[in-house]
């Protein structure tokens, strides 16, 4: 290390935060509330001083003006925690960062890193005797300053020394901290990626629930308000429709009109959701209920073409449909059922695909555990967790299933728990009704459409699957299994159409041979 | 270039080929029997020397042991196509390939290659002086030989020696060649991923039809053999409706049963159709049915658990729904129409996704002419596709928009053409009977529904997503457009709920800052 320059004290802070925005600034002082002596860094030098300023009777701070005077003011081993934004800017600090620091010592990316630079600069990190630690952190501003939901991955040893730390930050669900290991590498940064993506369908079956009492129902936001406060006391009960009930009773003070009214209705989609629906495409697990939450944004953000469609494109619905349901109670009740049953099916899918990922990546897993780091702290956050938590064998941080596998005796899909395969059971009646409502109505249900298909999909005895697995063979002899048989099959659709196998049968079967691309 | 050490003859090789499985043997075959000397090369020399054998008669081919062989033997300037599997391989021979081969020399990929690849290759052979060209090719095997779907990429000059050769060997459509320059570097292997995922979703809407035929319409396959050849002289007249029928009479020689009945109903998805779900995320075009059809065949696949769901999962099916309709001819019809709308869903969102890349990639696509290329050759080939051409403004294979903007008087949808608007007015009520029908019997169309939800999204007058950006500024003071003034807007959730601007209200906003991380 240089020899101290400065006033800064050598080697007294507990952890040091570079990057000072908003959610640096707020988890810095979640810090120092919690007794820690926390360095502060930032670029540019005035926002450290402000949070000195306006924050420093709330523990101890440690204002630096540079990287290395950050460094030589932590305790070994050093932590230092980088909060800006995600992409090279990241990369930039830790170039600087790591020709300052020793072994051993934790370099913690707390931002919304993607996954795959999570795991880049683990293992360069790595070489180097440093520890890299992807952290997830949601909440919010709110979140941060107060306890978020934490999500660490990075090396098992780093967390000794971090763990402690992060789990006092944390939010506390009944006395257990909404924080624990996750798994390795860039475990934590998918972990709160796929956190992402589930509240984005949460966010979009919220929404069409909405559209449906509003369009179908007649509900007006504010009664509407009623509804989500009454179904925050039912199994629904969780931030998002909590907050839902308060964004619908906001009356626009310019208009009078009810807030939601006045609010363009373009919501972005470029971040960790589409992340999220692109990693299930990639590790091959069926995320089309998260899928279709990041499409309905991106549809509707685009202005000109829904300009155009609204004068060009028909209705085509039952006026039948469009009149109010006689009994608005049932109508509502029936919504309701529907929501769950969506969003426990998105729930089902994040779960599939942390389990998938972990087979691609090689990481442990315990589902049980990451769902109960989802029960406070974040924005998901929700009864439904801790059921949800009871489902995969409840929270045990030292339950490490071998990597890529599921831990024993944890259902294979979110949907089999008993109790939900029996709330769904129940719901089943209610979530077709409302689906074929909508359908007629013309009202877009484009999640709960989706997962319902999924749902069917899922018990169907049969899926057509067997004739896309015969339209294959037809155009690119891809071959088909049998249900009868081992081995695979090929019809010679432009001969005889006698079948072939790969093994005795006289005629010959194209064989697919190395280096052989298929086209179609 | 290194002097002639073997019996090849020097430099009368109108295109060279390296790569000869069925797909490169049958370019190379398709090519003699147009006229050209056609230089072969293969990894293993016993598949040079095959083809030679078997095929010999067909044209003038040039046997060659080694690349540097297979180089010599060509005019100039070169060219040598490559025909072997995307990824590294493609690497290791454009690797050998490009030491051997002068300034103005063009190597042509083929194969399946992912767009990125081809833009990076395309890049490094630029700065070689040395043109690189990836073209999708679509038609299988069959198509390779007698006359594919051509759609080359690369640097336009390149096509001046290579398009001629190419237009020769493709499909031709009433005289026109399903072959044309669609823009540089990987547009050609982009259109032909889209080209692609358009396939997947044609595949499963037939699928969905099948299934509802089969499940609610109690038609055996025998009997929807007939349907589908009837359907084939309709405007769903196309080569997968074809061979649907074709597959469906099939029967099985060593059960009697359809043969559809003994294949396994799973489907894999690790191609082309997974690569276009995620460009369409990664571009913000909401290709949701093209995605449904992805996530299809991965849940078809997950075996193990589609077997616990069959015993776990109620079905919870009105007994009304599952039984036959009363009309079978009328529910045929409707079936046939929601397969229609769903099926211009999909190419409307491929056509989507095609203009957003060229915004994304500054390509200059022409979507009439590309949908030219479609008409005959390819997989999706389908009278439709004229109509689709005609709807972008027919086929100018000089009409190359500005990049990243779509050729002036196009529609921006292809949905809005007029012929196609009043095509989905007149399905529309039969669209919504089969869904609805669907979602009540439990069978599931998640892109009959998918793509209908598409539709409504795009006609809606008002969407949900006015509440998401609520809920995204009440948790992330994320800010809000309002559609009766300019800028952006907050409401003080925390506070007292009042409205701030960025511009004049007294109470400070909290203001996104460079470098701070939005965490959800």
């Amino acid at each position: 290390m240089t020899e101290q320059t400065t006033t800064v004290p050598v080697g007294a802070a507990d952890i040091g935060v570079t990057g000072l925005a908003v959610m640096g600034a707020n988890l810095a002082r979640n810090f120092a509330r919690h007794g820690y002596t926390v360095a502060l860094h930032n670029r540019s030098r005035a926002r450290t001083d402000q949070l000195v300023a306006e924050h420093g009777d709330e523990g101890a701070f440690v204002a630096t003006e540079t990287l290395a005077e950050l460094v030589q003011s932590l305790a070994v081993p050093r932590r230092v925690l980088i909060m800006v934004k995600a992409g090279a800017p990241v990369d930039a600090v830790i170039d600087q960062l790591v020709p300052l620091l020793d072994e051993g010592d934790i370099v913690i990316d707390a931002g919304n890193s993607h996954y795959e630079d999570t795991r880049r600069r683990e293992a360069a990190l790595a070489e180097k005797g440093l520890h890299f630690v992807g952290v997830g952190v949601s909440g919010g501003e709110e979140g941060a300053l107060h306890g978020p939901a934490i999500m660490p991955g990075g090396p098992e040893k780093s967390y000794e020394a971090l763990g402690p730390m992060l789990e006092k930050i944390s939010a506390q669900f009944e006395g257990e901290p909404c924080c624990a290991w996750v798994g390795t590498d860039g475990a934590g940064h998918y972990v709160k990626m796929v956190h992402n993506g589930i509240e984005y369908a949460d966010m979009q079956v919220i929404g069409e629930a909405y559209d449906l009492l509003r369009r179908v129902g007649g509900l007006e936001p504010a009664e509407q308000a009623e509804v989500f406060t009454a179904w925050n006391q039912t199994d629904l009960a969780s931030y998002l429709i909590e907050i839902t009930a308060e964004v619908l009773a906001q009356v626009d003070a310019a208009t009078g009109r009810p807030l939601v009214d006045v609010i363009v209705d373009e919501a972005g989609q470029k971040g960790t959701g589409r992340w999220t629906a692109i990693s299930g495409l990639d590790v091959g697990s069926p995320v089309a209920a998260i899928a279709e939450s990041v499409f309905a944004r991106s549809l509707s953000s685009q202005r000109a073409v829904r300009e155009a469609a609204r004068e060009t494109l028909a209705a085509g619905v039952d006026e039948e449909a469009q009149r109010a349901p006689q009994d608005t109670d049932a109508f509502v009740e029936d919504v309701r059922q529907a929501l769950f049953a969506s969003k426990l099916v998105a729930y089902a899918q994040g779960m599939d695909m942390l389990a998938a990922a972990a087979e691609e990546y090689g990481w442990s897993l315990d589902l049980g555990t990451i769902a109960s780091l989802w029960r406070d702290g974040c924005i998901i956050r929700a009864d439904l967790l801790d059921v949800i938590m009871q489902a995969f064998g409840g929270r045990d941080t030292s339950r490490h299933p071998a990597p890529g596998t599921r831990a024993p005796g944890q259902p294979l899909n979110l949907l089999f728990a008993p109790e939900f395969a029996q709330a769904i059971a129940e719901a089943l009646p209610a979530w077709r009704r409302v689906v074929g409502t909508a359908v007629a109505a013309g009202v877009p249900v484009p999640v709960f459409s989706s997962a319902l298909a999924y749902y069917d999909g899922l018990r169907a005895d049969r899926l057509p699957a067997a004739l896309v697995q015969g339209q294959r063979d037809y155009f690119g002899a891809h071959t088909y299994l049998r249900v009868d048989r081992e081995g695979s099959f090929h019809t010679l659709w432009s001969g005889d159409r006698t079948e072939v196998d790969g093994e005795g049968v006289p005629v010959v079967m194209p064989q697919p041979t190395e280096g052989d691309p298929t086209q179609d």
